[in-house]
């Protein structure tokens, strides 16, 4: 069901703060930044090896990164594991009654992607993803 | 400074359990397990294309993982870089004055180890790793 790491989340107060850290001082390269309205949230996304960091800034408080910002403050938000087939995975997740956020994969940072349920894998926010490029849907 | 996603610590109540999740329904490869007894920690280690999902179970309340589920409950715990000189760039973090937790590099499961301070790096426990087969230090 799994290839990699596509990228661990991480929710920040500033992303130009944050990056001092993971691209000045850990040397990692901004290879993408974006601004998804409608979640809410603005992304920089830093390569390392075969996986990506994606530091997550809220553009409003009442977002999801807004909301787990207030109640938890800056730190580990998710993980992202690649697949080939995001929706085949949802049908057998479904099958397995896995806990979903999603019952449909959409359209993400990432790709198309959809969130699994903290309860289903011991308090993680795990998101999985199949990049637009591989994409059959 | 940095090659790639050494693994990712979660921190869990029971192995086993979250085994149900990460081996069973994700499908990835258990490839070790490792007790820490002067860390108070369990470990099993699973496979994820180059990097690791370390799931952590503590064998005892006054452990580091311990205190952090009785703070903050299951979920993502760290991160770790892997590099190839934990040693060097330990000293370059003291030159860029990074507050770390560890002052020299200790053996841990992963390698030669240092965790840095989590105010360094916007509330993420952050491990640097060199793995022995690498280490000349």
């Amino acid at each position: 069901m799994i290839d990699k790491i596509h990228h661990v989340g991480i929710a920040v107060h500033d992303l130009d703060e944050a990056l001092k850290f993971y691209r000045d001082t850990l040397g990692l390269h901004v290879h993408a930044r974006d601004t998804v309205e409608d979640q809410g949230v603005k992304a920089a996304l830093l390569t390392i090896g075969e996986s990506e960091i994606e530091l997550l800034e809220p553009t409003r408080p009442d977002s999801a990164v807004g909301k787990f910002l207030e109640r938890k403050g800056e730190g580990l938000h998710h993980i992202c594991f690649q697949t080939e087939d995001v929706d085949g995975d949802l049908e057998t997740l479904k099958e397995k009654e896995v806990p979903l956020v999603d019952q449909k994969s959409r359209r993400g940072i990432a790709g198309m992607i959809c969130f699994l349920h903290p309860k289903a894998s011991r308090g993680v926010l795990v998101e999985l993803a199949t990049p637009m490029e591989m994409y059959r849907g």
